[in-house]
């Protein structure tokens, strides 16, 4: 397993060399961090659940045409993908106030916002991902017009399902991250869903109680970091119950045999 | 003149009752505020100054057809503007990179940009007049679709005319700042241009020194403020040599006798 060439290491991700041109390995890690990393942690097991619902909801938006870099789980904290290369905008799709919005613009938190939003920010830690807007994307050439067109189409599409998913499971989506990828095939790239989608980069509340069910939990030293993901797993139905506890005891079992 | 009733009073400028309906009077003041006031001054002849200045580039503006809230020039301090409702908007047309978009996006100083980008903040004093997008400003109804489409046309030609009129007097007009009006008529509102155009509000850079003269000099503490804005107006043919210091003389003088 070491021997694989590493080729990206992000806060929360691995990116290993895969075995055919054109494929990646995506390794769940525990690692949490918060504020541009000034946060860092673990919640253990985030990985392993991570990865499944991430598989979960790419396979799911495969099944409704949107195109992602997914192919298939490997094993617990790994998945096979696409080498895509990275369009340098983090997308945020916001239906509900909170966080970095609130702040900015004096808006209660939980307040239902008129319309959906469509943010962008521009991807360098350095700099603190600073919010962009299409003028910025447009002027650096971070990405093409028409690139834009289609991650804005596919971000409100995702969020049409995602809104229908988790409402589905009691669930509000009050906000969430993607990240778009340009799949070259000869001189023409295509843009496809990269990434993942996963509690660490969406805000889900429960409906009737307004419990967080996501990373602001740790940002926010809320605590039952762990227990709300897998609480996210569950209601998907990845998890039966006790199974989560179980996979993670396997997880441990098998670390310590050091395999 | 202190009875008249004042409308508002902002950092730079005050905003009396005019003497007719749907007319105001803005007063230029001399004192000089950065970073969302944090920092406080006074440039001593600045209002004056810029009176002179905006009234010089908003007639010319008139002239290529660009509708504007100025009437007339009433004495050193104040002209007679049409009442507007300001769009909570402040839109920044930048040719070169400089002040936060260096520091937000990690660009050098000085940096031509590849093409002009016209950026949105939320004219908000208390939450620092934060950057927007074209999606917060159709989420919160800030502005409507059309009139945003009109002021980024307006704003296009504003900046296209300013940089030849600077180019003229050997003056890189770096960025600088708008304010758009609704202009009220039965119940239809035509956008026009508002408030003023003066180095409070532009970054304006001598083409060979590159020195600045603008209001960088205060924000800095490089000195020199009122020479640099003198040198302007004396540039745009406003102040022929000597004519500066003379009418700040006057006008000192005119106070000290108490009118």
């Amino acid at each position: 397993m070491s021997r694989r060439r590493l080729v990206y290491e992000g806060k929360a991700k691995i990116l290993y060399e895969g075995p055919e041109p054109g494929t990646l390995i995506q390794y769940f890690k525990d690692d949490a961090t918060a504020f541009n990393a000034q946060k860092k942690g673990t919640i253990s097991g985030k990985g392993v659940l991570n990865n499944r619902i991430s598989e979960h909801i790419f396979s799911l938006l495969g099944t409704i045409g949107i195109q992602t870099h997914f192919i298939r789980r490997l094993n617990m904290r790994e998945q096979l993908i696409r080498q895509v290369e990275i369009v340098p905008i983090e997308v945020v799709v916001r239906n509900v106030a909170a966080g970095s919005l609130s702040q900015r613009l004096g808006i209660e938190e939980g307040t239902q916002l008129p319309r959906t939003i469509i943010e962008y920010y521009y991807k360098d830690d350095a700099l603190g991902d600073p919010l962009i807007a299409d003028e910025h994307i447009a002027c650096f050439g971070w990405a093409s017009q028409e690139e834009m067109n289609d991650i804005a189409d596919m971000a409100i599409r995702i969020n049409d399902f995602l809104c229908g998913l988790f409402a589905g499971i009691g669930i509000r989506l009050v906000d969430f991250k993607l990240e778009f990828g340009r799949l070259w095939e000869n001189d023409y790239a295509r843009i496809i869903l990269a990434d993942e989608i996963s509690p660490d980069g969406c805000r889900l509340w429960d409906m009737k109680s307004n419990e967080k069910l996501d990373k602001d939990r740790f940002r926010r030293d809320l605590g039952g970091e762990a227990e709300a993901y897998q609480e996210v797993a569950r209601r998907l139905g990845l998890m039966p119950e006790g199974e989560a506890n179980a996979v993670l005891d396997l997880e441990e079992h098998r670390a310590k045999r050091g395999k």
